[in-house]
């Protein structure tokens, strides 16, 4: 039997139909007879609601399926009760694929902090909130492929592993294969770097822009979308020691041509990811908006859907230099 | 006035419209009262053809015109005489934007060795065979994250810098803030890397899998596409230090799914290329065809065309372990 995934379950499942899910289990409550568990695959931030009676699958097995559990559950789509869902499945088979040990497993069904998720990084994925961020980041990276490629322009795969520094953008990390306890000196006494990997000092790149350029001197207009490294220990939210930069580059575009460019991009980007990600942004809206809550009403920011609406419905103001120092 | 893409005027250029290119000069032949020089801005394999009199523009400005030389044209769209082209540009208004020294441009229009273009590895682009390479290589990057946004796929960027080997996949390039000549020591005599910049040693990932893996256990179906990194003085084609590599990881499959989405996967990126590089592709596959009839005919390899359309077309034999390790 092909399996659905909640996603498709929640869009076009019809009642009646016999399916067969998978997912990891993100609440259960029971009562004596009924067990409502509600299981996620990523597809979607919604789940699906699993009603399984108790009678049918015995306590022992209802038992061991708690936050966390990885299940296929195999029934009929019938409609729901539950308030802004159509479906649910009435469970005709339960298999456990794997256990979670509740007393272990740190991911319960309860809001953590940003700062435990990120101690908890290999599972901070199954979380609400780093779902919908890793969904949308998914779909502004097609979006920038598309973008890019709607408008003939070329991607470019620029090296990581470089010996150049760009334009002196920052501190860099310095790549090697020699022995860091006894590496090869010359006669001078400096390290003989002939006998590096690449026989010269290397680094990881701080832009793939020198190349980038030489590309579009051939090509027309290329970018590039790829890692590029900081050794900076700035520890801001502003400065990554790695992240993953787009540096488009053009021939014979003239400063209006880029400044085009850049807000016809941008825009395009928002308006992907409000027509793509509608539950994910929804759901960071309403989060936001909690923890703005909290603030003083003059320093609370706008609704999220609303900021994004904002940029991508005005027009940019653009200013010269001079004017951008005198502000 | 706008600019257009020679694509663009190969394409839908009518005869009679009025139009503005920019490209670098492949080619100029000239008698006595004509010139014919041909423009490339990398939008195509194809050049368009640019027809100057002589008497218009006077031979200084003529002579200056080197293959290299990058210019920005305004001209009327003509029937052309050329084989092969439907228009050409009768010029009336002729820029230099760049020259290019004749005695010191190393591209020249014959035929180089690839081992040439490797020592010119900045200007290489400018050819016909990277030129044709590199769209190439941008049409099956964006094919991949079209494939994978279709089936549902969320694209992961697993980090480069690691302190993870993943599964010894291969020798690992050091990455490093520490002095390489002073580094600092512990009591014991080794290396202290508290001091360095992650407080522990790493290095240049050789897979995102473990990330992926921890992905896909959320997300259901994630893919990586991005640069990994082998420390292997191997020197061979096979292996390179620095390479793209695209890892999907999915939760709930099979290995019959897996190899269904193997199958699927590069059936649906060379029916991509196919559709959408043809020039590029017809341009390779003469070049290639060049070379092999220098081979015996018993070694000659079947045409490129024909190659991508055999993989199309197959389906793929499926055997088990054992049965590969028979053959």
């Amino acid at each position: 039997m092909k399996r659905w995934k909640v996603k498709d379950v929640l869009n076009n499942g019809k009642t009646g139909t016999k399916i067969l899910v998978k997912g990891w289990v993100r609440t259960k409550r029971s009562s004596k007879n009924v067990n409502f568990i509600n299981i996620n695959d990523g597809s979607t931030i919604f789940s699906l609601q699993i009603v399984a009676e108790t009678e049918k699958f015995g306590e022992q097995l209802l038992k061991s399926i708690t936050t966390g559990t990885s299940l296929a559950v195999e029934g009929i789509l019938t409609e729901s009760q539950r308030s802004g869902q159509k479906v649910e499945v009435d469970a005709e088979k339960i298999e456990i694929l794997g256990i979670a040990d509740p007393e272990k497993f740190p991911i319960q069904p309860k809001k953590h902090t940003l700062e435990f998720l990120r101690e908890n990084a290999h599972l901070r994925f199954r979380t609400n909130t780093f779902g919908a961020v890793f969904r949308i980041r998914n779909a502004l990276a097609f979006a920038i492929h598309k973008y890019f490629n709607e408008k003939g322009f070329y991607y470019l795969h620029t090296p990581i592993i470089t010996a150049s520094d760009a334009e002196g953008a920052g501190q860099m990390f310095r790549v090697t294969v020699l022995d860091p306890l006894h590496p090869p000196l010359k006669e001078d006494g400096n390290i003989d770097y002939d006998k590096d990997f690449f026989g010269k000092p290397t680094n990881l790149t701080v832009s793939g822009q020198l190349e980038g350029e030489l590309g579009a001197l051939a090509l027309g207009e290329i970018y590039t979308f790829g890692p590029t490294f900081r050794a900076e220990n700035s520890n801001t939210t502003r400065h990554l020691a790695e992240f993953w930069m787009i540096e488009p580059e053009m021939a014979f575009y003239d400063l209006n041509d880029n400044m085009d460019l850049a807000e016809e991009f941008v825009k395009y980007l928002i308006a992907y990811v409000l027509d793509n990600c509608k539950d994910d942004l929804q759901f960071l809206a309403e989060r936001l908006a909690q923890e703005e809550r909290n603030k003083p009403k003059n320093e609370r920011s706008m609704d999220l859907n609303e900021k994004l609406e904002f940029v991508l419905n005005s027009k940019f103001i653009r200013i010269t230099y001079t004017q951008a120092i005198d502000i």
